[in-house]
């Protein structure tokens, strides 16, 4: 169905700037995302609910479809969105297919490296993401617009590491001496790469539980952006990963 | 030399401020960045020329050290700033000391991607970044954030592709059903690793010119993000190269 909005005012209006809010979200289930790609992303999970649109989208008929002026859209968007495309989908609660690679996001405080972990994670075949609880919100405005859509198809989980350790092998990313080069590490079963915060790294508790310790080594500067450093070690170890 | 500062009508104040605009630091070549490591590598750079502080610091007495209050602080600083240190420091000209390993940037927009791509070729020992006359600029504040100081290591040049092509293998990342898997390419001479724009890839011109395409294997989205996708191929043509 398609409703034409043209007041601030308007209560669904309202509501998509209402759902900035991490209570709100959490509360109704819902969030809000932008442009075309993710949108589509969204449909194809079934989870699309409704969207805000500068021009009518071919979208089935139990999508709603709210055509709002640039004016609305620059009120409800929150990044540069040429698409003009702003949408509501339900949180997805995505089932992990298979076990074989996880990764742990612990502290991880930048939204934009959840985002992009999470779209990187998707692309190299991660089976499910865990964050521990202190860990920035997947559902925030940035962390969303980063992953890209990928969170409507990544199984993502809030979960300390001690919980789902299994037989795993526990590979913590960590630039200690007694950390093996990335490629030096040959995973032959189950795995939970772990990294940490941008500015401290991993806790004393994940080092103590690590069972192999690994590094990227570099020079010229003290380290990799997180992200940066998660998508070569995620590469790697798919490439060396043998069960 | 230590001077406090308070007034936000100060013209110092007024310069750092003046200093966001792309074509004064052009004119004055100055720019301003933020934080203790970043300032540590302007520092032995011999680039910094003068900090804006809420602490006195350590620092030797020909650099200018202007004390001022939280309130000044957040007028000139653009990011969380929680170490309280803003500095200007002359524009880097690096000299390229080796000539094996290029990361040419075309038409990249996110300053965060390019910052960060700074970042991880200084850390994976590439030799220079060359970019297009169209990318973003690397003083933009959000790329110096980024960079985390790389940018005082690590020669950028803004040079079109064509002008420095030399005898080098043209590795161009593209999605394009002709490129190769990025872990079957050893380069054996001298390269360019080329990353192209954030929405469109590289251009035709640059195409025409590859000697080698590209990619990484993915599924379950459409890409990767560009500065991931260049640490992964950073990454791999490092472990690959052989002269």
């Amino acid at each position: 169905m398609i409703i034409h909005l043209s007041s601030r005012q308007n209560d669904k209006i309202k509501h998509v700037i209402a759902l900035r809010n991490k209570r709100i979200r959490k509360e109704e289930g819902l969030f809000v995302s932008e442009g075309r790609k993710a949108m589509e992303m969204a449909k194809e999970s079934g989870l699309l609910v409704e969207v805000y649109t500068t021009k009518t989208l071919k979208l089935p008929n139990d999508i709603m479809q709210y055509i709002i002026n640039e004016d609305l859209l620059n009120k409800i968007s929150l990044n540069v969105n040429p698409e003009g495309i702003v949408f509501i989908s339900k949180m997805p609660n995505i089932e992990i297919k298979k076990h074989d690679k996880y990764l742990y996001l612990e502290n991880i405080q930048d939204p934009g490296n959840l985002g992009t972990s999470i779209r990187t994670a998707l692309a190299l075949g991660y089976d499910a993401i865990f964050l521990s609880d202190n860990s920035c919100d997947p559902f925030n405005d940035k962390a969303i617009a980063a992953s890209k859509g990928s969170l409507f198809k990544m199984p993502i989980h809030h979960l300390p590491l001690s919980e789902f350790l299994g037989n795993r092998e526990i590979i913590v990313s960590t630039l200690s001496d007694d950390s093996i080069d990335i490629d030096d590490c040959y995973p032959t079963k189950p795995f939970i790469l772990v990294l940490g915060n941008e500015a401290h790294g991993v806790s004393e508790d994940t080092l103590d539980i690590a069972t192999i310790k690994v590094k990227i080594p570099i020079s010229g500067i003290d380290s990799l952006n997180v992200a940066q450093a998660g998508a070569i070690m995620m590469y790697v170890l798919n490439q060396h990963f043998e069960k």
